[in-house]
């Protein structure tokens, strides 16, 4: 057998094992769900010396790798971050429950009664990188929404998963769940991620978190559907009618704020109308902030600015760059957004309702702002409690995919005696 | 060129030109929709001569090709099935507009307010057979939605969907909309439709209408997603505590009413406990009507029944022939069911109800159904003024699927110079 078997055989019987888990988590009750979460939380706290020494493990293999700090420092895992995983379980599982709500209901005139009620899709499949919290959060997001999860972590974090999956074991196991409700793919092997992405009839989506790399390779080799983005281009555009006292200050929270988040503004779009004096202001805000403003045609005369190569638009830059140029009102802003966006999250600066409306119209990312940092294109910042990953595609989950997104639905129709004419 | 590169090319120009008719579309006013909607049903009606000219080339073709006598019957077109799709454009025209409705709104403690509304998908491909009303149909839907639509209708009735297809561009041209808004690819080319299935990044969901051979092509060749259902494999079970005044009515109407539609019930599971006489009565009602009933063990000595084979279980005869068996309660019914169904339609008769309850959380078909016939699967029954077929998919669209599920969404958030700490 090769590792390419060995890595099917292993995907197919956790999948078997995911669809039996997922006919029972169907069933469960909410307080079941709420009782295997808070489990899992207990459960962190009591482990917390045996997750430590595992994430030791794995930051020694780590550094004798040669993994770069930035990579590091997302595997570490400390006291602080240990209580982060514990409040977001226990946030999750104060959630209120979205399977079986009801969505809609009404009645038809022969006398049916129809009701559409949120059922779980059945299985989700999660490839993440070097974060060993992501065990947690989609583990948790996967229950609630009363799906099996089977989660692919990063090689270097397999013994901090680990451990932490042992935690998400011990609250299905309080709560007399099945314990394969959360998987964790037990081997580094990479054929196990093709496995998965190939996985039809037996995981129903996947969600990628990471960078390009691994969403792009999900993209190419998935034949189950994906809940992705590739890339967050944000763009953010200040019209002729943005108020100047805000416009610096949000402008500079979009870019630097966090410079490696998928919210992170990449372009800046300047009505050529907007006050010559308050374009300097702004362009010399992001300079002083130590922000390359790599600027196209008259803006680039702006001391400080360095000239834009064309890929320059359209480039995710995750760092302190930001790419700069001048339109001709929204229209051309939207024009340009649509060329070389990515549909994730664009804002507009303006007072103008009606200039507002066009922006929010003319264009069709998954979250449009106004007056408001696209960093805040995050599901805590939506008040979903938690998030999967933020999702561009224009089926089922769009923008930050929380508990509810991972639902499907039924009809429940009741008649008496009922026959169709 | 081969013939397979003329098709892609041409898809992909169809399809090029259809992105650019729905970002004028999703913009489109509820008013112009209707407008084009009803200009279309004018159409159909002022064209009555020329389209039931080019319904008789068809026919003549179809004949000449030794059709069968259904197919031929679902290719004619007449006065009557002409005024059916003019009250169809209109009933559409005078549904509500899906698009721009706000599904959800809130506000955040930090004063952001967050909307989410209702966008089109972009470009929908419908792939159809014989029945050229599906022309009328499926592409009112999705102008209705906001969406482009490509339709490839069978190669039957090439000129019947030519002529209904004009008067859709009538409608369109009338309203000031794209004429390339509603496509009808204009060949017989059967690669023409692996094009369609494999045109990612231009059509965005293909909705197959048609049989078996129809839909599983769909699903073995598409790379696009696919709003469907391969089979329509529909069970009626009938419950101890089912009321026997209802259960030969609704199980009769569920079988006969008609037997080539998806929702027609193809197994009939019946309750060990359900009394004696009555489960004879019910057999003799379904053989008197002229149902082959293939019954499996004690069902099988009842007079008049055929002995099942094991393959008749989980099978979809389109005909009038039913499945027959008897099983211990709800729960053998329900892992029958989850065994040989196809997760579109199944109905439980009885008067209990925790039973009914069980029956609705065990299962996760598309449709549930109590006391009522299957026969009820079908968008207009429930109250969606029309579908573009029924799906039976976890993802996006399930059941019937009318104008609101072939909408995406989006999120507006609006602050006031807001940023995130």
């Amino acid at each position: 057998m090769t590792d390419h078997d060995d890595a099917t055989a292993l995907i197919a019987q956790m999948g078997e094992d995911a669809r039996a888990a997922a006919i029972e988590l169907a069933q469960a009750s909410s307080e079941q769900k709420r009782l295997a979460l808070n489990g899992a939380a207990d459960a962190i706290s009591r482990r917390r010396a045996d997750i430590l020494a595992a994430n030791d493990k794995d930051m020694r293999f780590g550094r004798d790798k040669g993994l770069a700090d930035s990579m590091l420092d997302r595997l570490r895992l400390d006291a602080d971050r240990l209580r982060g995983i514990d409040e977001g379980l226990r946030a999750v599982a104060g959630q209120p429950d979205p399977v079986g709500e009801i969505v809609a209901e009404w009645d038809r005139p022969n006398g049916l009664h129809i009701q559409r009620v949120r059922t779980p899709i059945g299985v989700i499949g999660v490839i993440y990188e070097s974060r060993p919290n992501v065990t947690a959060d989609a583990g948790a997001l996967a229950l609630k929404s009363g799906n099996a999860v089977i989660l692919r972590g990063g090689s270097e974090s397999l013994h901090s998963s680990g451990a932490i999956h042992a935690c998400m074991v011990d609250g299905l196991r309080q709560a007399g769940l099945p314990e394969t409700a959360i998987q964790l793919v037990p081997t580094r092997d990479r054929a196990a991620v093709t496995a998965m992405l190939q996985a039809q009839g037996l995981i129903d989506v996947i969600v990628p978190r990471g960078g390009k790399g691994l969403v792009g390779l999900v993209r190419d080799q998935a034949r189950v559907p994906v809940f992705a983005h590739l890339e967050g281009i944000c763009h953010i555009y200040v019209d002729r009618d943005a108020d100047p006292a805000k416009a610096p200050r949000v402008v500079l929270n979009a870019k630097t704020r966090r410079t490696g988040v998928c919210g992170a503004a990449e372009c800046l779009l300047i009505d050529r109308s907007y006050p010559e004096a308050q374009r300097q202001a702004l362009m010399q805000a992001l300079i002083e902030a130590g922000v390359e403003v790599r600027a196209d045609g008259d803006l680039a005369r702006i001391p400080g600015t360095v000239m834009a190569e064309p890929d320059d638009f359209g480039r995710e830059f995750l760092d302190m760059i930001i790419a700069a140029r001048l339109v001709d009102g929204v229209d051309e802003a939207i024009a340009h957004i649509r060329r070389h966006g990515s549909q994730h999250t664009e804002s507009i600066l303006t007072e103008n309702d009606a200039t507002a409306q066009r922006f929010f119209s003319g264009l069709d990312s998954a979250i449009l702002m106004r007056n408001a940092s696209t960093q805040f294109a995050d599901g805590g910042e939506f008040g979903m409690g938690a998030e999967i990953g933020i999702a561009t595609g224009k089926l089922h989950a769009r923008g930050p995919v929380g508990a509810e997104q991972l639902t499907s639905f039924k009809y429940l129709v009741t008649g008496d005696g009922t026959i169709r004419a």
